[in-house]
């Protein structure tokens, strides 16, 4: 099944099963995040669907869709994760996964705009995210694996000029309301094999990867980052993008104003977010 | 005045205003970011106090003394940010600050113990802290001094394996329970002049240095972070440290099972945590 968080009048949200093209059923939790704070959200989810009538569901324009998670606690981001990638740029694989951190508050919804002060150098990074079930603490790689709840689509957006600024990535990572994350949580249950991640820009195709090249898995990064800090339902963690991103081309190629970035996995759904770049002009480019 | 988060009885904390030695008036907020998210919090603790009767107060001990900020949304770090230190080790003072991001799960309390599992490189960080008091976007320098509601200490302690397994410093930052937090929050009002900050291991001084000579202060650091992100009531940004990690040193020096670090603010008050170092041994030393 599908889940996603849905805004509602008087800027709230609610956690919704998706039921049909843009047709959803509300339930009984502000979002996903708190819906999987549940142990029972499975029975949850059945009860609602077996209980609602037609009149119950809702037609939801994209607009409609609040980022998947709005109160994730952690959001963690793997970079430098696609295999066929880092070996086409001539590095070795990577022993650990490089990680890096970011706030909820940089989440947006799967067709919101995205309003960007300050950058000149907007780059996309088109990445499947794995969302935590179950609190995982110094959990092996199995236990790691069943407490998946289910995955999603997101864009890591980097602002590379703040990036590259000094040697921690946060700064350019972290900017309020740049990460799309949606349109929908598809459920481990249904996940069968891997996943095909396609960026576009106005269209075009700029990025694409097959998530089974990924060196660290989405249960080995699960396993290995609840060796250090907790897990918990409705944190997120991105898998990395693979290659294709603007700041690889040459020349490099980053976002203007107006552009629209699309981010899309094959059964889970697709992001459409239009940007708006405010003050591009870059200090140090 | 100075102001704490206690734990209470059931596993709660309350906030609470310092009164004398290890005696404090309890406030009706649960925690000290609870507390500040009242705009209103100075006259919601003149109140209290001005209403308190000799018996309202309770005697503490520092192990009654929670982490000052359990449930901060954003803990920023700020690295390679005290100028003469800096110029020592023959580099240029930077031009942006370098900055990290961790969770409020690696907070501890004054003198918890700090439990750690897996690391052999448990390196110190004595620090400055600034507790942001109001709601700050793209919030210009004067504008972030006004919304600093005060300074606490804290000790950055990182995993220098972890750390350094990847150029992401993130995943030796972001340990659980590594990053002791307190004793009090001194407010802003308070503060007129620059801190001396001390860092001892087992009661030999290994840190020390002058936050006159940061070369991004408090408000600058504030002001900075604002461009990009929200900070909020409540939220911790660390503001460096100076020189004498044990990484720094010839040979290396790191954290033993037992050792006691003490982290100390004039003026602020004194942390003091035991260390308990469980499975230390570092696969890549």
């Amino acid at each position: 099944m599908k889940l996603a968080t849905l805004r509602t009048s008087n800027n709230g949200t609610t956690a919704a099963l998706a039921v049909g093209e843009d047709t959803y059923l509300p339930l009984p939790a502000r979002d996903v995040g708190a819906l999987l704070a549940d142990p029972a959200w499975r029975t949850v989810v059945s009860e609602a669907a077996a209980a609602a009538a037609h009149a119950d569901t809702v037609s939801v324009p994209a607009s409609g869709l609040a980022p998947l998670l709005p109160r994730a606690g952690k959001v963690i981001c793997c970079g430098l994760n696609y295999g066929d990638h880092i070996q086409e740029m001539g590095r070795e694989l990577p022993e650990y996964p490089t990680l890096f951190a970011k706030y909820a508050d940089t989440l947006v919804g799967a067709s919101d705009a995205v309003e960007v002060h300050g950058s000149g150098r907007v780059d996309w990074e088109a990445e499947l995210a794995v969302v935590v079930g179950a609190e995982l603490f110094r959990a092996a790689e199995d236990r790691a694996r069943e407490a998946i709840a289910g995955y999603t689509v997101a864009n890591d957006v980097s602002m590379r000029d703040w990036q590259n600024r000094t040697l921690q990535w946060f700064q350019g990572k972290a900017f309020d309301g740049t990460t799309p994350v949606g349109p929908v949580m598809l459920t481990a249950d249904e996940v069968d094999g891997d996943f095909e991640v396609r960026g576009y820009v106005n269209g075009e195709l700029v990025q694409h990867g097959n998530t089974g090249t990924l060196v660290f898995g989405p249960a080995k990064l699960l396993s290995y980052i609840s060796q250090f800090t907790t897990l918990r339902p409705g944190d997120l963690v991105l898998t990395g993008t693979p290659g294709g991103v603007g700041m690889g081309m040459t020349p490099p190629r980053f976002l203007n104003d107006g552009d629209v970035l699309t981010t899309e996995i094959d059964g889970i759904g697709r992001l459409e977010n239009v940007f708006r770049i405010h003050a591009p002009v870059t200090a140090n480019a």
